[in-house]
């Protein structure tokens, strides 16, 4: 079983993440990390936090020789601006202090006020520095992992924007996994080109009047092995498994499997993939179930749709709030120039969804050594194939 | 922590839930269980199984005089057809054996041949047995239990129908805890009456040429304490949290907390719940966040939608699939006659919801007993009251 | 990843106990289980109860034709004394009641106090029905299923009695996996005859003056594979994992793997297994390290010693205790006769052992079938043979 | 529920540790943890590593002013030698490369052969780098915040050394919470001054033959809550969770709670503690128990011994072993100069011990602020001052 905890505030020294349960053999770099962290960084209409922001990677313990150990793997972001800043040193330390200037006009649709209720502070930053966006860092550190770990078995997890604000992109158009530089090299992370026009002439209007923009994207893995998760019990479930890792994401309000809502409203006989044998294996022509059937993945193309509503930090003063202390009324103040972070929360969903695959991968197939590991899921489908189903 | 584990087969003998990490004197009764799991069979378009399917509840442990006793709690739904079948007693018997009639021609839209190819089956009943919602019936029992739980903070879980096929209810119209008998007095759990018709006029048509038909339902929490779940950590949001439970339930595609994916779609300045303070409380007059902000509960209701696919066994044989063994072309056969599911589906959802909020107050309140549960929120509530930020 | 979970009190209805994780495809009956929970009953110096607890076993779901569904696997153990004992029946009611006969009078060396305490009872019925060791069959269950899972991989789990009271079998004699038979066949399971009529000596002498008697008993695995475990995080090593299963039997109160105590007083040039290569294979003439170095398995012969305390529960009034109500002073009550229950917590602590390395061993090998997992295991151990180290 | 990952290894560029669940508000300063890391390097006879290793804490997240964000606790170990030495920063780097010089002759009483066969590494420091003790250095962290967590509730972990080698101290002698600082100030944290000098003189007789000592700990708990742990699931009991943590530690062999081995050859008539009413309050003038019955802490001093074997690696050849690769007969190799560890032990055996505490009070007594959790601990405590049972 894969375990991770991640650590680390927005402002402060560093993020860190230790993945337990990787079998040793894997080979990772920090370079890799890093190129996996700026993924993260992309997207049209992204602030100058992003551009400002190198992540800087140190690979702490589980690894030598750039491959795992089977030891906990630990990993470091680096925050540059932390040792830059005299304002985040003093306000960050961990030292015995207090802070100069407590926040206390909490943000709607923000962790904020209940998070300051729920642990007994008094400044929303206790609050917000851990509820930011910005941990999803060291999450996609954990998730390059478990990307290489399911790469190994020829599983590829990508992402593409298909809704940004009001525009979409023609469901016709879904990239293969050999257009995912493609879709990273449209600012919006999105391959129908008309649609992708749409989505930045969509950001700049919001941009000059300061709001901002949610949207959907769409996750696709391909190559997944059959029998991922499980019928037999609701939370060994792969399609459970994944609504709750992508509902994880800061500001993601919303979770389809295959054609999840859309599905709801269709009859029965319109709504299932039907299923051939093509003389060699079964075949699906659709994806209505998205890849998943009874909670175990089919073999076919995962796909899942995840709903992100706008950041609710904007750079007018619209949204009323209240003093948590005073009880003044007030509005949410500005705070960052992001429009939109639709473009990279896809990566986030990527790393969300490999991290759920390698779990599920690893109970299924076991090894401790990534030798073990490929060979168990090797002889599985060799035997699948050779048995009275294949 | 709340910890469960349902088994049982849908044709055998008997479901079974066990539930550990319950405070010590919770009132419960088998009656209780009974009539909760009656809710789990309402709905027109509900074929003969669910009018013959008496579900005989016993209390195997955990409970003495009526209340329980810090132990496990372990429930069985006993199934009446077993006993009463000669065919199904001996079909599922565990004794030694091998059934006579393996199914091979698998259900698209099932676990039927993924199931059989994770564990080998040659016979897809092995499967289809275990990934019947059938199993749903243990949850509800330990669901009811969770509900009597947080019943005693004075949260109530409720569900109503807003989609079943293409009829939609009016969004304006929205239950509310006093209203919950009238859900289940409808047919269809939909508290607007004209779309309440539409469904039943929809189902009728169905029926008729043997289709199914899919649906969303709205799950409703009053009265839920500020501060469930949290935002430290990906694992430990409530929305997360939620979004996994619900996505377990058999048939269900896709899930939204508050808005959803429809607020993927509004510019920020329109997609947040504004803040004011009535000098009392906090007050927010919308639920586009569902009453969840940073993955913790804001004390406000929590809203989410559950949309469910049409039942993917049909009565009309129109979906091509493959004989599992043979390798020969067939279509899915008939098999049940419900209509639609979605009705009762809210009560499982119900079950889920509430087991999720249940885990997460006992991990916020700990309690070894009711009595000490329910002092320690109540001192929360009230130290919350008296503090800064009260 | 292996979960169970146990329910029941030691007077009411039945016990039940669902596992969860198991493959697919193993064979289990319910005479199999009939036959181990028999085995829990062993022993001279029982007491009456022992003998008309003739365990009613019901597999309830997970089992089809003889053979795990790779479902939860549910079983109960009814209570036959439940059902014919109107006191019983009233006393252990689930049904809305009160008792009429509190117990007030705690035991100590029992639950009895500290779970009044815990759990706010003011009858240490609520507490003792669970805590009694009762509840250890439905956990022999459990480990029947895990003996046989690892049977298929050539593991063999046995136990025998080393210490009764004063009495202590020769170091030398240790009982080879074909001698199991013998050591159940020995009314204090020991294979030394000497020190076995030593110990019916003195079980013979302490039932005369109704006291009781403790001892040690040790564990040992035969044809463990090699890498159950792991050094990588503490909670992954074999040996912890373990002494926490075996220290949870009731009435243990030390655990020592290889010699334990013993090789602490040792130099280290005498305290570790010297290593050999046979031409073959690697081979350790002793067993001081227990057959686990760095928390992972050596393929060596398995040692664990589980000392159980005797029994608190007197057939004399000796121990000073104290009404948990009145306050006013009393000694403790006799309530059962068995002298000693060393023999029987053997095959309990066979039970924790199995399960431990059941659960290792899926977590190592993976499988979802017993082909499965019996292949990986198979494979990896091939691997090995062929390998640089091999 | 506490949760927390180490990573790291031993030569490597640092430990890390991150610590999940914390409530928010508990005081912590690096010095703090500095200072606990020192006592972890306590002790007569350890060797020149010890010496220069000295421990440089760097507070990473969770943390913010001298207090607990609710969020997790990372902590860097770092490991000045790595910087320092050229060879360890080559032969630790995780960068890509191999090693030049692959340790095959693998020592036993390590982790070395069974970790080689178990990853399928071809160098033994693959292993051994994360199998050395030097990883409790990253648990001792987060034991520091597990006291002091508990130490808001008044609770001291304390330990001292009872046995090392042949020499033992006087069972008349046990320190109280006062003494501790007289254990650490001897030079073998033992408070009984003649065994003290026996055990000097004993690891002094060893160093000159290159030979190595085990002993055996006594972990203290005052102050300890009643009613942590509980009788009601055998993972839930607090003896068996002591025992898996306390045999997690490097080298450690046997556990005993309260009498252990010893109650074993007692007659049940002098195993227990005798219970009195003193007019305030339930007294035990003995701790046969270890303070834990049930599974339970009764309130009492929890007592548990902690027996390590001499350390494996020696300063002498005589261990016979093999080199893994070559098959050629060696003796295993002088690696270290410690002849005792015993004394630092039990530092990392009070770690276990709070942290097995913390999980414990945390599950019982829930609460998200360090105000929370102590006013719930302090109603618990009031309730069964002023209800029926006080």
């Amino acid at each position: 079983m894969l375990r991770y905890l991640t650590a680390g505030e927005s402002h402060g020294r560093a993020l860190c993440v230790t993945v337990e349960g990787l079998p040793a053999g894997l080979e990772i770099t920090a370079e890799e990390l890093q190129g996996e962290l700026a993924r993260r960084r992309l997207g049209y209409g992204r602030g100058p936090r992003m551009r400002f922001e190198a992540d800087e990677v140190t690979i702490v313990g589980g690894v030598r020789h750039g491959r795992t150990l089977g030891s906990p793997v630990a990993v470091l972001v680096g925050n540059s601006e932390w040792e830059r800043s005299d304002k985040w040193h003093a306000e960050m330390s961990t030292a015995p202090g207090r802070t100069e200037n407590p926040l206390t006009l909490v943000r709607p649709g923000h962790a904020d006020l209940a998070g300051m209720q729920k642990y007994g502070f008094t400044d929303a930053r206790d609050v917000l520095e851990r509820a930011s966006a910005r941990e999803t860092a060291a999450r996609v550190v954990a998730g390059m992992l478990a990307k290489k770990l399911i790469g190994a078995l020829g599983v590829v997890v990508g992402s593409h924007v298909i809704q940004l604000g009001s525009a979409r992109a023609s469901g016709a158009i879904r990239p293969g996994p050999d257009d995912l530089d493609a879709v990273d090299a449209s600012e919006v992370r999105c391959v129908d080109p008309e649609a992708a026009e749409a989505m930045i002439a969509e950001i700049k209007a919001k941009s000059k009047v300061g709001d901002s923009l949610g949207g959907v994207v769409e996750v696709l893995v391909w190559g997944a092995p059959i029998g991922l998760g499980s019928h037999v019990h609701w939370d060994r479930r792969l399609d459970a498994a994944l609504a709750g890792a992508l509902m994880s994401i800061q500001a993601v309000k919303g979770v389809e499997i295959g054609d999840g809502f859309t599905v709801a409203g269709l009859p029965g006989s319109e709504a299932h993939d039907a299923l051939f044998w093509d003389g060699h294996t079964y075949v699906r022509d659709t994806t209505h179930a998205g890849g998943i059937e009874g909670g175990i993945s089919t073999g076919g193309l995962i796909v899942a749709h995840v709903a992100m509503k706008p950041l609710a930090t904007l750079n007018r003063p619209t949204l009323a709030t209240v003093d948590a202390i005073t009880k003044e009324a007030g509005v949410s103040f500005k705070e960052r120039t992001d429009v939109t972070a639709v473009p990279a929360m896809g990566v986030v969903a990527e790393t969300m969804t490999a991290l759920v695959l390698a779990t599920e991968a690893l109970r299924k197939f076991g090894g401790d050594s990534m030798a073990e590991f490929e060979r168990n899921a090797h002889a599985f489908a060799a035997a699948l194939a050779d048995g009275p189903l294949g």
